[in-house]
């Protein structure tokens, strides 16, 4: 049995308490185990600030970026190892282990050449300069520097790699030393990584620290440079962003929590053509790539109601293709859920919603006697306003279908039911129609993914998070920006702005570089 | 006696509770009074949704502009009557309260002329558009659209009018209608605008509610598209911040709070020059402007330890000539703080600054029998670490000399130890000092006013938040952002990722017409 251990103050370091274990999702035998306890977290955040902050920012945006590319080249060479390990404590297949792992060095990949381009100035310029006085003498120009601080990074248990280091990504282009907690129930693959990064001595001293288990009194320990930044449910969100000191300092603090995601099929689109096939193919990924385990995986299908039918049948003969079982096989098209946490989680929000929808295929019963397994379910809401469709995030390979009148409107009024997402695709030929269903659903939605017969057959998948396009969500979904190219990176600097002489603004804060726009 | 009234669901409301009095800071005596209760907040905020909402959205940001316009347009035609009640209730100067409506007309004006520059469009583009898939057929685009929400603002005493219209100003612009609340000692000032803005009928109906008292369960009704501005008190601010429904919906909170401003004089500085000239007006005039009820007025004064005798006898000699009384007289330079409890605490706080600082000039003693009357008070740290100088806001008319070194980075660590500041000012002729100076204290302070021989006399002086820069800062003074042309906006709006083909997202969420910088 391994016990995995926590990465801090430059050393390995094996926790006290009671052990929690690890399973594997297939087998359900505990393959690890995690302890919490006899961490110093006062020194971690020290650490990290006396060491990791001075470490970083004397680096030039460029340097920095070159450490993301080393750390993406050491995961890439260690990968069909890292594939073995998600695939056992993740219950992950193949396919779903690479889009989590190669995900993750991807990003790393684009921040590294986002941050290659930035200028050799320890500052961002934002905006254009503008005079403030009488003549141009008196001028104002807003920068972007790096907050002297740290950043705490809590992950879910689903991304296990590409969730800890698209953090890392905009933290570290930044010029902020990190602190990774990894979700507990895969927190294997996590630290493998940590192993990695150690191992490999690609960071700086004091950049990089990871706790597996508890973070205990942590956040206690965080000021006003530093700040937090949480993937998960939105309870734990609400929990963590009212912790007092976070509030008392004003630490900063992204959240990226539930979401109802929905798709949203325009009548205007026929049945075969290439933006059909795409909404059908897109929706059967989502529900089953990584279980359905993605923040951004959809949950709501709007579909015009004299096409629910048609939609059903098409789905269910997709999803009887999808092969459930042991993660390990190649044949096998969907893992299990997770862990038992899960497992039970879902299987009770397929009842919640039972109690609204019709079932049109799957259901909660257990797959197999041993081993997470949920069936790819579809379900069909008898009642479209029923607030559990809406509000209640069933994490696992389920989806209602909610027919609506094939108004553009109508189906923006209905997304935002679900009070604040992550992602809405929507499915049209009919430019007006997208216009319209765009400007309505925009502010409720953190991304609109738009598909076309011009289009889809280029497109990637609306569930997967992109660099160069933000990740998060109003509302429900923690109102919150991740990625989005530089925007992201921007959570972890400090704007200001500068009064002054205009020559002395223009020569030692301005632009002589033009910052990319992504 | 009069009596405030809430307007609130479109007529004049009187409330039920005991009266709160309002008093003339020069006699005491008690010349309005506030009554809170027997308001449906759950109306008022549908009120603002329902009506609010469309009347501001369906129009362009151009049309919101022009509301801006009339509103500015309507106060400065009864700025002579504004400016009496001011001297009155907020116990200003007749300069005071210019600078108090004078501020809060013109900010409307800068935001009128900025909408009027914006696109006919509903949305804002934000950044350039890029390539997401193999070539540019699958297109990605980032925009801003307006929340439809309401924006619940909590406004200080000490800017009656600036404080709630240029906040009003950033909501109108992006489209968002506004719950105003002012603070209750002077909101004698608030309630005669929300009288002009109702009686004008220059808004459209349900944009602009007003609370006079307290706001009660208001913050309850608020979700996931409204939003809170707030300006006072670091202990307030964190109270409203952790309120329950508002970490649960994730409803965004902007808060701008205390703040220990500095202003650093450069060991180069030659007495008698500009720049020095410029220093000592500038602290004399953020120390007895406003009788020092200024959120942005210098509390800390970092001098080079051999100039500090130097510095005292200048600055004792320029207050000397402040003469404090009336504020309805002509010859008054200084007038009484605002309220019983402001003078209450500002004597306090002079008294714990006596416990670590010299008494240069002034002290806590009451100036007159009668009335809030403080005298300017400067002090000369003896500890120049305590942290009574750096963290305790004592807003009036009192601010402490810090000795340093004349080191640039030392002085930056120094204005760290306020744990985050709306402004500090720096004055050198040194490009260099000042270089190492902002790269050090910018992620600490929202905005770095720069004083050198080629600017000070046409620049504006630091106390002063201006439309086209960022007013807010980080840790104590509230993490928060307003103003700052755009960027003041943007708080309102959502920013959103559009992803599909290219020809629709360049020709319908495209920018025809560039984006102004700021």
């Amino acid at each position: 049995m391994q016990t995995l251990q926590s990465y801090v103050l430059g050393r390995w370091h094996t926790g006290t308490s009671t052990p929690t274990p690890l399973h594997d999702a297939h087998t359900e035998e505990a393959i690890a185990e995690v302890r919490s306890g006899g961490i110093d977290f006062a020194a971690v955040v020290r650490h990290a600030r006396e060491l990791g902050v001075p470490a970083l920012q004397k680096r030039s945006f460029a340097e920095r970026g070159a450490l993301l590319k080393a750390l993406s080249g050491v995961i890439h060479e260690k990968r069909e190892e890292l594939i073995s390990v998600s695939v056992s404590n993740g219950g992950t297949t193949r396919g779903d282990a690479k889009f989590d792992i190669d995900g993750a060095t991807g990003t790393l990949m684009a921040y590294a050449e986002l941050a290659a381009k930035l200028p050799q100035k320890p500052y961002l310029v934002d905006g254009e300069g503008l005079q403030l006085g009488r003549t141009a003498r008196f001028w104002g120009q807003h920068v972007w520097t790096s907050r002297p601080g740290v950043a705490v990074h809590v992950n879910a248990f689903n991304f296990p790699a590409w969730g800890m280091l698209e953090k890392m990504a905009c933290s570290f282009v930044a010029g902020v030393p990190v602190i990774e907690k990894p979700g507990t129930p895969t927190a294997l693959l996590a630290w493998k990584i940590a192993q990695l990064v150690v191992e490999k001595e690609v960071l700086p001293a004091g950049t990089y620290q990871f706790v597996a288990g508890s973070t205990g009194d942590l956040l206690e320990h965080l000021g006003p440079m530093d700040c937090l930044a949480f993937t998960g449910s939105s309870g734990t969100g609400a929990k963590l962003k009212a912790t007092p000191n976070l509030v008392k300092h004003n630490v900063r603090v992204n959240i990226e929590a539930d979401s109802l995601n929905a798709a949203v099929l325009a009548p205007d689109v026929e049945a075969g053509g290439p933006t059909y096939n795409a909404f059908l193919a897109n929706v059967v990924l989502d529900m089953t790539q990584k279980t359905g385990q993605k923040c951004t995986a959809v949950r709501r299908i709007l579909v015009p109601k004299e096409r629910v039918a048609e939609v059903v049948a098409d789905l269910k003969a997709e999803l009887a293709r999808i092969t459930v079982g042991n993660p390990a096989e190649s044949t096998t098209r969907m893992g299990p859920v997770a862990s038992r946490a899960q497992f039970d989680d879902v299987r009770k929000g397929i009842e919640r919603l039972q109690t609204v929808a019709e079932t049109a295929t799957g259901g909660p019963k257990p797959l197999h006697p041993k081993g997470f397994y949920v069936a790819p379910t579809l379900l069909v809401a008898k009642d479209a306003g029923a607030s559990v469709v809406h509000q209640d995030e069933v994490f696992g390979p389920c989806s209602t279908i909610v027919p609506y009148s094939g108004d553009a409107v109508e189906a923006a009024r209905i997304v935002a039911l679900g009070a604040g997402g992550l992602v809405s695709s929507c499915y049209s030929n009919d430019d007006a129609w997208v216009e319209a269903y765009v400007l309505q659903a925009a502010a409720w939605t953190g991304r609109i993914w738009i598909g076309n017969d011009k289009s889809v057959e280029q497109a990637l998948a609306p569930g997967m998070a992109l660099p160069w396009m933000l990740h998060g969500g109003p509302g429900r979904a923690g109102g919150g920006e991740e990625l989005g190219g530089l925007r992201g990176v921007q959570f972890y600097l400090q704007r200001t702005a500068l009064q002054g002489f205009k020559g002395l603004l223009e020569s030692r804060f301005g632009a002589p570089q033009a910052t990319p726009a992504s």
